[in-house]
């Protein structure tokens, strides 16, 4: 079975770039803000949002955490400036510590989750003020595989590229000429100096792709997947992921209404 | 036309309790954890709670800002006590001011969203510690109104009184014996000194109800409902609330994926 993710990167800029634009207009919104994190996803976003609104209208925040890599937030000034763009820089640190000194506990993950919601939390605001809408950086890849924090970086009121799988990402973003040390390095969250989500998922983000749109976009049961060559502990762990995960892409749960309708 | 909202509160208090048990069961989590207001909402999801899961498997957690009334606070320790259960108290106002004082900029509507969703950001990071599910307190009528943060108070695991009106909450509560001082005072979201849910929509409760039941459930047009003799003002407003609102009832759109299917 031929697996064909190759989007055609030019058709995809314009998609994207109406999709923000409709969606801006519709909400009658003045702009857009987001979350530079000096990755690949919200470099793309960014490109994506200044040919929409213009760069007026596009409002980026450096949030860093005291272990964001100073590399990250470097790449992130390079992509603003490379936009013609003057973020906002806050340091997210003394809220987060704040709260982890008062509980007297705390790990890399939880702290890496309570910076996700203060960057969502801050972002909302600022959108608020601002009368703008907050754009989302998420992709399709992390989204399936839950690698990304619940009502923290996955909250926005669109996701640009809530569709595209990475390697498409990756794709877009040579054609929008995002610079060159942000298109080569490896995928991170920045947990923790020298994490790469890779490694931490134990998993590439290419067979993930793959077996996402498989098992997804195609339908597949694993072990038909697993037909084709896959390594069988692989898929099952996609699958798991993707099962695990799943109350991360719907609503909360509420019992039905106690009235009778119509 | 006869407007019935009223329950039987014995089987929806039976109904809502198996509710939050096999969700809870199904997620396998070790419990329910959930925001202590001082408010009604909170107080009629506490008991339930733990008449689905037991005292020893429900965490309330009290999360005042400096503004917050005592009144509120007190109420909350009485709901607790009154169920058996010990509180965990904390203080946001050090997160929340450091964030205002760094921007140099707040209004009480900016303040109190942040405080949503630094409440939710919390109590999801102590649900994640301990094994549990966040117990969201939001009820249908706020909801549809959209008088709730999104991403804060309106974020949770799942909501076991969604789907009630707030008469029918009220209803609930004098079933489940919620303490006298909870159930007879005016709602609010405690954004500043005084402050009442109803004053702040310019709307009671009891009419919005009503409302929004001819509105949303028996579908009524607009001009039809006015008809049954309700002002058309307020009925326009309502109808204004609903469709301002409904970005927050969904999850954020994305464009569709770029590959094809099947």
């Amino acid at each position: 079975m031929k697996v064909e993710l190759d989007i055609n990167p030019e058709s995809a800029a314009e998609e994207l770039t109406r999709f923000i634009a409709s969606q801006v207009d519709r909400a009658r919104a003045k702009g857009g803000v987001l979350g530079l994190s000096g990755g690949l996803d919200s470099a793309v976003v960014a490109a994506l949002a200044v040919r929409a609104l213009g760069s007026h209208r596009v409002w980026p925040f450096l949030l860093p955490y005291r272990t964001s890599s100073t590399r990250s937030v470097a790449d992130a000034r390079l992509v603003a400036a490379h936009l013609g763009l003057s973020p906002v820089e806050l340091d997210i640190t003394p809220q987060i510590d704040a709260y982890f000194e008062a509980i007297g506990e705390q790990t890399p993950l939880r702290v890496g989750n309570k910076a996700a919601r203060e960057r969502m939390s801050i972002l909302y605001d600022q959108a608020k003020a601002r009368g703008g809408l907050v754009l989302g950086t998420g992709n399709r890849t992390e989204r399936l595989l839950g690698y990304c924090t619940l009502w923290g970086d996955m909250a926005c009121d669109l996701a640009p590229i809530g569709g595209l799988y990475k390697r498409q990402v990756r794709q877009l973003a040579s054609f929008l000429a995002v610079p060159e040390p942000i298109l080569g390095k490896a995928p991170t969250a920045d947990l923790w100096p020298g994490q790469t989500d890779e490694q931490e998922l134990g998993l590439s983000y290419e067979k993930a792709d793959v077996l996402l749109h498989l098992l997804v976009d195609r339908r597949l049961p694993q072990r038909e997947v697993a037909a084709l060559g896959y390594d069988p502990e692989v898929v099952r762990k996609v699958r798991r992921l993707l099962r695990t995960s799943a109350y991360k892409r719907r609503l909360p749960p509420a019992p039905p209404p106690l009235v009778s309708g119509g």
